[in-house]
């Protein structure tokens, strides 16, 4: 889809408001193509004056400006994520990714009830947000198609960098706040930032380089330790340091202390698109982290082996949904549905105390579910383990051990 | 096997010199067996005189006391877990386990030279060592018979706890230096220290109790950050801040500066033994863990997609295996050389700044397979990559996501 | 669990009537226990007259016989499995493993109502039959012991073979039916034959030794080709040929017609046991193949392929865990309610023709949630995917390709 | 890449002499482009005369004509898929996809000897093959380019179909042997035929539909079953009936025997290709089928539970990536060193008997690291396996299966 097929129609544009938007609202306007923009309110730590954009949006050619709250179903996602446990490669929680869906789902009834069909974004061509943008899109809504300037042929060609879209922007006088100098770029909402490109793209700047923006480095942190406490009830944060608590709240509490202590901040990552090339982001999510560890100590209590086994499958399997663009289809809906039966049996309390971005278990209790038994664990009670049993099922496993042996298979 | 099967007949018994080792000893050879104790050298770092170990086995009895030098294949055992990433569920890198597959194949060649063909260990009926011993040498070994007391009922009876069989080694005039009063235990070696049982057992425990014996807690560390900076070549450690390296000494330097920092130190897991039984432990290996990070840098510039994915796969494969008692049969083999082929890949220099338990990115060099290009990285420049051509790429995705939601299987 | 903790108590046995049930009944009221007689009715093909049973077990010392029907949870049980595919090791439908968990299901009430907690079984200790009775009374009826006497001492002294169960029960007059010679033995229910043992135990025994008792070997099957329509509605089969069917029905009418024409029939595989050790069975399942194989030609329409690649993952999981008696557990229950979601969509009729032993396609249809579209699929016609775009998806694909290239990853 | 880009530049074109090849060759020239046409000798069932083709493809306007033998590197191929069981969604053995990389290694050679560093190749932009060419020439020559007269829109809206070609060369007196009515198409080599398009894209065609190009449907095969003995050594097939033999004659014969027996003739399949769209085929391999099917046999003798595990994993990552254009990437490299090691272990001869579409296994021998004993597997016999030690096997078991239980996580 390119320029040619959207002169005279209305197109749907996901906004933040910052030069893109401004940039790209402008160049389709003169192209004679009808703007509404829509901006989802994803509690993002650098909330800017909605007003503010609402007011340069219509500066900049704008028919209509649409805000959307996003900001519990975003909590929501994000808790389904962390029960989950779904990171990926390695240990980034992909918050942005989990924002695109969010926001596609949240943009297509208002723009559905405006009467437009095509969603436009400002995601680039090399990058994994315009391939969840195009499946969100397609698959929540099949008739709408999809515009990307940035992998339009006109508009790159008039656009091959900042520079030139702050030079269209002033030629004009539109009302953009950006600098020409920027280190790096950086994707906020309520659950982490995602810092890319610009010098962090040099393995050779540190982590440490980013200015966080959810809290401190822990370099930064204070000496003293804080001790958190969360309750979950099947597999939801109920309570958090004895106050009862919704989930959206959780996740700002939680951001706010973990943030303070520098955990989570910084989190370096060189991973592979879904196009086919490494990337290098810096990543900051306090609070996905501090519940989500601490959701998974709950866990460690929880799954048997072969469960845990199955569990740490469907993980890596949803962040790799999440991360490619599949959040919507039918291996996405099998693995949560599986993992579903874990979060029913997720009811405990844990607590950890934070530190210069370590999170250290302190206790944890009221888990019904639990599988954990200190009389059972114990090597030295009698209890229900009779130590002698344990002949028999060594003498039992060793068939097979010799046989492998016998059959010549085994290698030092 | 128990008791009755061993009369008259010579055991090899692995002893580390303490208590239990002691008390099996000296009952044993109440009992009419010929004891020889055989201790492996495994560079702990609470290592003792061993001629101390050797004095007090003779005097509880042994015939003879071998000692067996371990040390730089353990290293080598961990380093392969490290190229394999090989962590038990979460991010516990199970050293005790490793530790036992070293030990059984170092001993049994020189049992099989004094012409003994029975093992015995002093691991519990609950535990999972029991389980490495003895598949371990049932594998090397199958002629070889196994012979754990905590799992005869003779020795059962006889002795109930601690309590116990310091009585008995007191009453004998033994040369032990156990105390009563013992908050916990701990299994030392070259690559980490595992502290379970007693107190530790309580879930109200916090991870900061145990007393760290190979560092610090991240609490007492430094204020400053101190840089690591190594270089491995084809999967190897051969530089440690700009001097040359063995594998044996990149371990001792990695867990004394990775210790000084707080690295990998009071790391508490709740785990699935093997049994079928819950258990807690704490643990430490800060050069595991310091080497282990910097090799996953590593390997984040290296592997593509698709090979990461199997990587993972197989890396959970390994670590289940060692957990298990299967280090040396064919489904390790199998995942080994197929990590094989991502080591030979694995050159290139990570350097990273260590801080209170943190170890963050500092920079990456000298890969000659990485995959990460900072040209075709960038969001901005033209390069190899065509933005257009992701049009295409992203309709032909779309094609399949809109076939899904015709077909009812989308669901938000 | 040995006959010393028996005397005295009441043992619920589950019996087949054969050999095993009447030696383990007799020699268990011998030893004085009070033995009540379950019978699960499966549906077996090869089913005697239960009224016989009852009075052999009488006969044979019981106090009680009850006859519990477990028809139609077999069916569903079986219909479980195939809905999630789940063949184990290859292709074969594990009958005998479904068998024991509804059986289980189906006594324990029973023997709750009569105050009974001990259930006693006549699977022997190398088999997996004996994980599975034992597991699933462990979970569904914690409370039960397991009492098995082909693994208590006292029975395996006074029986070794079969030789000595019929002398010792022509000796008591019991009304046994066993002959001395018998090639091979058989487990039979609705589901399928399981032949093991014997002259099977021989790899020079081949396939077609076995007599079939669900109908024939493909070599005497009919010349004439014979067709098998069904229509699935959410993964139920809801009619055959045209007929309106219950899924019990679904299982006798594709048993009688698979039978038949030799579908499933003589299946040979060697197995691994749970107990680490292989085994060789040669099967009979024709209404499971047959129902099976037409399930799976509907879930090929159905599922898109990372929808197949986490379903063909379960698959094997759930294969496992029936297999190894864990059909109850936490890691089932995942993977059953992941696949639940691709039975909702399984809705279309599929036809198939069978001729001595093949199964193959000729039509599909009715499938509302089918991705197959002719259109589509053509290589021919332009419709909904755009040739063109194929360009930028390849180059696209082709930078990672030879960013491989150019870091000297590829090998041919 | 479209024709502009190639005016004046030499092309080395991928044919196989029929109605496409001849096609592609005129517009090629007609356009200005040097066409060097290469054929890769594949052993293909239906071979026509090199010869024809060479005059053929020069009456076409082509430079040069070159001839690779590439039959025995097809075999070896195939026989690592085997080694692999690498069979896609299903029992499919994608005989097609695997030529493909074939002939790319084969050609890339010879065209570079030639000074040539375009390739183009006929394969449609909706399908697989496209993908594979692309995928293996960026990988193995990254200077390459690839170019795709079916991706062209030049091309495209010059040929919409089949008509217009033929149309095309008659006008121009070019020697076609094409008909315009073709019910479907057929790729054709020495491990098996595809059948697609046409006809077989309706679900109402049945798969006995196609002609047979490699023996007979089962329907009209023998009455008569034949056996026959393989023995592998290594995993490399040495011997076929008591002859020696070289892979590609393994191969030769496998397919003549099978064939004639209606082994591995007409498999249908609806499958997911690569770019997202479901098709259907309609495959023959009856010497993969054959050969495929007795390595298993003698697998399932090697191979523990652990390890099978491992290879069934690898076994579908393999098939997954050969379908998807991956077979020289890193991914499959690890597979495939990680399977070597069984390939290793399998040496053994297998017996079956051949009827009508049925293979059956008759014996099985001479397989030196078989785990399976009779004695072992027997369930009357004493040997190594002592029954009551069974009991406390599953006692420890049972540990774990309350535990479940009392955690309130069972669920019937």
């Amino acid at each position: 889809m390119d320029i040619h097929d959207l002169k005279g129609k209305t197109v749907g544009t996901a906004v933040s408001g910052g030069l893109d938007s401004c940039t790209i609202t402008r160049w389709l306007t003169d192209e004679g193509v009808k703007v509404v923009c829509f901006t989802a309110d994803l509690a993002q730590p650098d909330e800017k004056n909605i007003d503010d954009i609402r007011h340069r949006m219509l500066a900049c050619g704008a028919e209509d400006f649409v805000l959307v709250d996003a900001r519990e179903s975003l909590a929501e996602a994000g808790l389904r994520v962390i029960q989950a446990q779904a990171y990926y490669e390695g240990r980034y929680w992909n918050t942005t990714g989990i924002a695109r869906y969010v926001t596609v789902a949240a943009l297509i009834p208002e723009m559905k009830e405006k009467g437009i069909q095509i969603l436009s974004h400002g995601a680039t061509g090399r990058g994994n947000d315009q391939v969840r943008f195009q499946l969100a899109t397609n698959m929540l809504a099949p008739e709408f198609e999809v515009y990307a300037p940035w992998r339009d042929e006109a508009f790159l060609n008039r656009f091959s960098g900042r520079g030139e879209m702050i030079d269209f922007c002033e030629e004009r006088g539109l009302p953009i706040t950006a600098s020409r100098e920027k280190p790096y770029s950086t994707d906020a909402n309520l659950l982490g930032l995602t810092h890319e490109a610009g010098i962090l793209e040099s393995l050779k700047t540190p982590a440490h380089f980013i200015e966080p923006g959810m809290g401190r480095h822990e370099l930064s942190a204070p000496d003293e330790p804080e001790e958190f406490i969360v309750r979950f009830e099947r597999g939801r944060p109920v309570q958090i340091n004895g106050q009862p608590i919704t989930v959206l709240d959780a996740f700002l509490y939680a951001n706010a202390i973990g943030g303070r202590h520098g955990i989570g901040i910084g989190i370096h990552t060189v991973e592979n698109r879904f196009v086919g090339i490494k990337s290098r982001g810096v990543y900051e999510s306090p609070g996905m982290e501090l519940l989500g560890t601490c959701y998974e100590m709950l866990l460690q209590l929880i799954l048997d082996r072969r469960a845990r086994e199955v569990f740490e499958t469907l993980s890596c399997l949803v962040a790799k949904q999440i991360y490619q663009g599949y959040w919507f289809d039918l291996a996405t809906q099998m693995a949560l549905q599986a993992i579903e039966r874990t979060t029913e049996l997720a009811t405990g309390t844990i607590a950890v105390s934070l530190h210069k971005g370590n999170i250290s278990f302190v206790a944890a209790g009221g888990a019904p579910h639990s599988l954990y038994s200190e009389e059972t664990a114990s090597m030295e009670a009698i209890g229900d383990f009779n130590h002698a049993d344990s002949e028999g099922f060594l003498q039992v496993l060793g068939v097979s051990a010799r046989a492998l042996a016998a059959a010549g298979q085994i290698k030092e």
